[in-house]
């Protein structure tokens, strides 16, 4: 499955047959054979995997891409209950999901970040009563700061999805099947299904039982070129270790283009180590869209940054991304960026607007890149049209960067 | 005049009321006190400038802005009768010329770069006969290679343009007014009305006449902070000098994105040299749409480069603007990176795609601007979702830099 396109597979896509990743070609083309089995154990010091099926592959290098799967939590009461799902990456999975979720009527979506707000969107699309529940005080709390996530938030609830944030689930109630919900207020709602969005944990059974060391996050721990703690081995996407660009932790981020790009790394350090090719550090950059609002996150949000002791200013300014605001089409823009306080270094951005908005997010993650600043903001060349983006006098990363070094010279006169 | 929509005034806007720039209000609540008179002569010496209604204005610091006029070429026999236009920055004259080629039928536009591209498409949409004509053999000859603008040709033909390319146009014929247009192979095309979009000259007479030197090119001269050669004279937009970002030669760029960059170092160096606001040369970063199709330029094209002597290596890469490309709306994206052929340097990227080609062009024109190399893209973090990029497995401006990458290696083990 095209794993950012699941959830089109219950509204925008009439079948799941819609969204298989056409790679049979690539593969071919390219002389990859590709087996389907079960590895069951890894012996690095012999290079040589062992498969369910009896099989055994020599190898001179090894990758390990086992992904990560949805987190069904232990302490949820309920949890195995007939109709509570979560979202893997399953194609029979996702076909028997949709079919079964047919005569149902109230849904609940446990869990609000960037796949709870989708599915909850399809989902009202569908029809269905939706109720998407969110222990944090704001939807998309890891990604946005309040200010941006509760436009989103509004623009759930004016399509008809329930929002219910600051409060978590307890348990799911229910003779064989799911009956209702129970949030950790006792509030009890009736349902007929619940979607679990809470999370994906790191398939990494295989390489700890192999003895491929892995943290105590459950991630195998990796380098700069994706290599693990056992020679010749490599690790790639959602299983491997990421340490955050700005704040050099580690962090769980998981998304297909970050795992595109750990996967370039291993295949361009695989046999050569070639040292200038690679990324210090994973950037979280992400956008996806609510009917004609696009929205993105890149970097650090602003709550993120002072959770993690970073002095920042930030710079937020609205607009319109065409110009004048008047043409068809024409969104309203919203971007906050979000800057080291004192070197003025731009270490987040988020965005909602139109349907540029996926682009616009990659201009601020291209920054962050390249340790841009305030101050290269303000210089910044960009070219603009009135049916594609922003008015050149009003481009929103400008005007924002221009609120932050308004800021920094007013502390400094303050000084 | 909202510069870049002006075409839309054509067809897209009802009425070019719907294209005045809003800026009253911003010069309001910035205290900026406007005068609508027209300055005669500037006394750099005694730092007055005078107006055509008897007035003087006494300054500290003088910012010309005095912008571009569109071209009527004077070898061009019939260049003056009636219904011959160009394109000025002129409400009034733009409404006339509306509503005079209400009854026209055919209409020729003279001049394929990115304006008389937009006013063919624009008056073809409001059911005019239009024959766009460009003496370079292709159109956009300037902004794209061949292989990208050819489909742009291609799309304007199946929307009912009659492009002409190879041709020039050598005279108009007609009594008081148009009647004809004459290619320089002789042929002759009956006309209603004939619009030049030949390109813009500099407004320097003020400049040239006031002692501020202009040089050969017929810019005002300025350094990288816009300085004239006169104290505390600034000269930006497109009467001010340019120096491309690569080059380093003299260019023409004119564009309200440049301007608006020029305006904001012009601003910022104004009262105090911030050494470090500036930017060193310019880059031409555009881009427009046809209907659901856009298109822009960063940098240079293989062909400008090739003019230039610099040697390149170039990749093109087509992909979907969505993933899967089955997604309602996806649309066919285009890209070709132009980077230096020993350092890898990027220098030039084009793009054809969905509207998110605006956005897209921005990435390219920022890499050039931080100076990134195609082994940066290689790395390069970037964010993808179905609705708002192409796959993350398949972004564009990574494949093609993938392509390069392997003409650099293939290069290498040839030596």
């Amino acid at each position: 499955m095209v794993p950012c396109d699941i959830r089109y597979v219950f509204g925008t896509l009439e079948s799941s047959d819609k969204n298989v990743m056409p790679v049979d070609a690539a593969l071919k083309n390219n002389n990859i054979v590709s087996v389907v089995d079960e590895a069951t154990h890894i012996d690095s010091a012999q290079k040589v995997v062992n498969f369910a099926s009896g099989e055994q592959i020599q190898y001179q290098k090894l990758v390990i891409a086992t992904g990560s799967q949805p987190l069904k939590p232990k302490w949820l009461a309920g949890a195995d209950l007939q109709r509570v799902y979560t979202i893997p990456k399953d194609k029979t999975y996702l076909d028997a999901m949709k079919a079964e979720l047919g005569d149902a009527k109230n849904i609940a979506v446990i869990g609000a970040g960037f796949i709870g707000v989708e599915m909850s969107d399809e989902l009202v699309k569908h029809g269905y009563n939706v109720t998407l529940v969110e222990k944090l005080p704001a939807i998309l709390n890891m990604a946005f700061d309040v200010e941006l996530a509760s436009k989103i938030h509004d623009m759930l609830v004016s399509r008809g999805v329930n929002v219910v944030a600051g409060k978590g689930i307890s348990k799911v109630l229910g003779a064989d099947k799911v009956e209702a919900i129970e949030l950790d207020d006792g509030q009890q709602l009736p349902m007929d299904a619940v979607i679990l969005s809470m999370g994906y944990r790191p398939n990494t059974a295989l390489a700890a039982a192999s003895g491929i060391y892995v943290d105590e996050d459950n991630f195998i721990a990796v380098d700069e070129f994706m290599r693990t703690h056992e020679a010749d081995v490599f690790a790639v996407g959602d299983c491997a270790q990421k340490r955050d660009f700005v704040t050099r932790k580690r962090v769980g981020t998981m998304l297909a283009s970050t795992a595109c790009a750990e996967a370039r790394i291993a295949g361009m350090n695989l046999f050569n180590l070639n040292v200038v090719k690679t990324f210090s550090g994973t950037i979280a950059i992400y956008s996806t869209a609510i009917g004609e609002t696009g929205y993105g996150t890149a970097g650090l949000t602003e709550q993120r940054a002072a959770e993690e002791g970073i002095a920042t200013l930030v710079g937020l300014f609205e607009g319109m991304d065409r110009h004048p605001g008047n043409l068809p089409g024409a969104h309203k823009q919203l971007v906050k960026l979000i800057s080291a306080k004192y070197s003025g270094v731009i270490i987040g951005g988020e965005v909602i607007g139109g349907l540029e908005a996926g682009e616009l997010t990659n201009v601020i993650g291209l920054a962050i890149q390249n340790r841009m600043t305030v101050n290269d903001f303000l210089v910044m060349q960009i070219g603009t049209q009135p049916c594609l983006t922003a008015s050149p006098a009003a481009y929103p990363l400008i005007k924002a960067a221009e609120i932050i070094a308004g800021k920094m010279m007013r502390n400094l006169k303050e000084h």
